[in-house]
């Protein structure tokens, strides 16, 4: 007879089966649905997770996990069998403290909202937009209410896409990077000529990106027997098996960066999707850490790596056979620096590397005066306004290329945007970790060998799944915690040398 | 509060989203899974099957329906509810006969006996296969008990795939056509050397041949904002929603005929589909009379239409504007014989219209003497050879090209195949009726124009989707009972004219 801990796995796995089926069908929803399916899609999607939130919340499953817990008790750290039991806690305390009534409330809110924010966003009518923002940020505040928290409500939100991050630490990370990022910002634009990077607005055939992307990646680690890649309006990540890891990508026909380097960013969080340890299939060990360190590994092979000189001297040639035209009159070192051009800009998802964190910087804190009640829901589109001017020295000149222009919160998701941070943060602490055990790293990607840094990933992230959170995890992998020294050192270093700041 | 119909009719909309969820996991698996994805999704497919089925046979489905059904009584015949209830009684009683170790030995046994015979079939090693088959007939009689039939056992079979389709009816059907159908062929044989279709077996561009047979079906009426055309090794249709029908389609690079005709084919399938009246989406009435029924539509689109002499007077120069070199010495009519060339052949899926029903009589045959012990299972390939010799005069030479060609069986299914003639002989006489409607159709088909006859056709079978069974439909529809004469007619008005039999 299967014991407690046996029954609980199966149900655990029914739960999982039932996630992946949701994500095969959004999956579906973003690439090939004809544009008819849209409202059955709806109500096919409503259906799976209604019964997977059943599945996870019953009594039932509540009581094999408590016998679950007895039976295993005293598990070795680090077990599959006590991470199995750590994580189902967590997750069915999560998924139990939200009444019915609360979690049927939001999903109708989020997805009247998307559409209302859609519209908004298309028209520059942040007041229409307003009394729906006022809900989510009401419906947030009874969230962390639900769900507890040891300081402010924040926390709450927070912990709920990175678990175990608080708001005091991240307020205290985030003013340590920014008072010493602004300073460099302000060095570099004062020397903002240097750069020119109009060679990558040109006409590129989208067939030869697609090409180049997808060999690229390839030689990165990622795994096309178990994942492929297709178009979608808006490029994800998805995982229906840690055996089918699927990414997608835009193609810009007149710019190269959109789906060059989105290539690499969601090869990344792939790579660490496939790289999960195969005793972990079909549990719900079998997926990131958290949102933060998955970021670490789209931002790694994007921007630290893809970002880098040497990866630029191994591929420049191979990119240049694939578009002789277009970089006919461009070398190495200028194609280096056009990918790294610093540029501030209203458009987070359009930042370069040094700036982006600024833009998380504003949302964070817009998220925290909103939620307390410092900030009137009315009145942020001036306070996200003067906030990018004090930190970027740009101003929206309207809502849509301000306030508006993310869709999270419309998604009734606050708490969420300081995550990309985190990412940052870790891409170049683990980095840096590989590369001090393994000094040759930087030359081996000048030669495109990518294994020994993707084999370093793997042993200290990837295969670990979500067996621990991301504190333990970081200071296993790292020695260190979470901070931000490395990604301040290794910006230094990158923007000192291009722009020749001395 | 909503009554217990609309009760049942939520409960019956859960039901059709977790099949419509497993079909699309089933299309993602034959047209764009990697190879790494097959073990996760059985898994996947295996929890939404089994939770599929617990709702349409839980007890509290069982009192539902009962109770609506007093609820409801007296609703008007052919009305939504009426037909609702009709089939959800037919639905729960077939899945409720049988026992829970029957389902998953079933089910055990068909996904075991599908890879035995694969490698059977593949090593011509039908000893290997045997023990599984015997396996499966004896299953099937434990169906057939289960389910109950007035008359013998097949009857039971037969109408699961076919509701009201009995054995001594389809006997007498099959043995008049037969008695017609084998002197027609004797005398189109004498002629064989008339018709040359080599013009079919040339290198045919894969792009063009999809851009062709995409232009044709959207002629026909397949809707693409309401579906979609994918590769798949074996070709079928879906549907997630009367406004998501999808077909697949193979293309071989070096025959016209299997992506044309089979374009055709799916695309009948898919019209069908996309025909049913939109107040049914949703609901268990949004899909097919019966696969006979299903079957009667892409035969019609795909031979009665689509081999028929106007279809190519229009087609044949855009075909020829497609494939200059391949079509440069050969005309219309010359083009109009090739594609329908008779030719016994031992493959079913390979035969032409003349031939396509004796293979089937061979199988349908086979499986009554199996079914009542009348044959053994080691003595089926030497019986199947002796059939096919006797209908077709040709013999395999070897049991991969005789009993163990099709996949059926090995998936526990018997009783099926019937319906592959049941839709030939309806292919004929739906069409026979809507010309004898609307005589102009044929010369509305010469010219590229198929809105009348699919106008027909929806409003005759597809906008009732399952509100009737096929009989009632059929009789509805043509004030005929279902019958062979349309059939015979149109195959002897044909072939007679080709092979020139006075």
């Amino acid at each position: 007879l299967p014991g407690k801990y046996e029954e609980l796995c199966q149900r655990l796995a029914e739960y999982s089966n039932l996630g992946a089926a949701a994500g095969l069908l959004h999956w579906d929803q973003q690439t090939y649905m004809p544009s008819g399916g849209g409202p059955a899609r709806a109500r096919q999607l409503a259906t799976l997770t209604r019964i997977a939130h059943e599945t996870l919340t019953s009594p039932e499953t509540g009581g094999l996990l408590e016998a679950a817990e007895r039976e295993r008790e005293g598990e070795p750290e680090g077990s599959v069998a006590w991470a199995t039991l750590r994580m189902a806690r967590r997750d069915y305390e999560q998924a139990t403290r939200f009444p019915a009534d609360y979690v049927s409330e939001l999903a109708r809110v989020r997805s009247e909202a998307q559409e209302v924010w859609a519209r908004a966003r298309a028209a520059n009518d942040y007041a229409s937009f307003a009394p729906w923002l006022e809900r989510i940020v009401e419906l947030s505040r009874r969230a962390a209410d639900y769900l507890g928290y040891a300081d402010e409500p924040y926390d709450a939100l927070l912990d709920q896409y990175e678990p175990g991050l608080v708001t005091a630490e991240l307020k205290a990370t985030f003013t340590a990077l920014r008072s010493a990022l602004l300073p460099l910002l302000k060095a570099v634009l004062a020397r903002r000529t240097e750069v020119d990077d109009s060679v990558l607005y040109q006409p590129y055939a989208v067939d030869a990106q697609r090409a180049f992307g997808e060999s690229v990646i390839r030689d990165l680690g990622y795994e096309f027997e178990r994942g492929r890649q297709d178009e979608a309006v808006h490029p994800f990540t998805t995982s229906f098996s840690i055996h089918d890891v699927r990414i997608t990508t835009r193609f810009n026909p007149n710019w190269l960066s959109p789906a060059l380097f989105g290539t690499l960013h969601e090869a990344g969080h792939a790579m660490y999707e496939q790289g999960i340890a195969r005793e972990l299939e079909g549990t719900i060990l079998a997926s990131g850490a958290s949102l933060g360190v998955h970021e670490s590994q789209s931002r790694l092979w994007e921007n630290v790596v893809g970002r880098s000189r040497p990866f630029w001297h191994h591929y420049f040639p191979k990119l240049r056979q694939a578009f002789p035209e277009q970089l006919a009159r461009i070398d190495e070192e200028g194609f280096y620096r056009a990918v790294n051009k610093v540029s501030p800009s209203l458009i987070r998802v359009e930042a370069d590397e040094l700036t982006y964190n600024l833009h998380i910087m504003v949302r964070f804190e817009l998220e925290l005066a909103l939620l307390a009640g410092d900030l009137a829901v009315g009145d942020a589109p001036g306070a996200w306004a003067d906030k990018m001017e004090e930190y970027l020295e740009v101003r929206p000149s309207d809502d849509t290329e301000g306030v508006l222009q993310d869709v999270h919160w419309s998604m009734g998701v606050i708490g969420y945007f300081p995550t990309y941070s985190i990412g940052n943060l870790l891409s170049a602490q683990l980095y840096a970790k590989a590369v001090a055990d393994h000094p040759t790293i930087p030359e081996q990607t000048a030669r495109g060998q990518f294994g020994q840094l993707l084999g370093w990933m793997r042993e200290n992230v990837h295969r670990f799944g979500r067996t621990y959170f991301p504190r333990e995890l970081v200071e296993q992998a790292t020695g260190q915690p979470v901070g931000g020294q490395s990604y301040l050192d290794y910006l230094r270093a990158k923007y000192s040398e291009i722009y020749d700041l001395g």
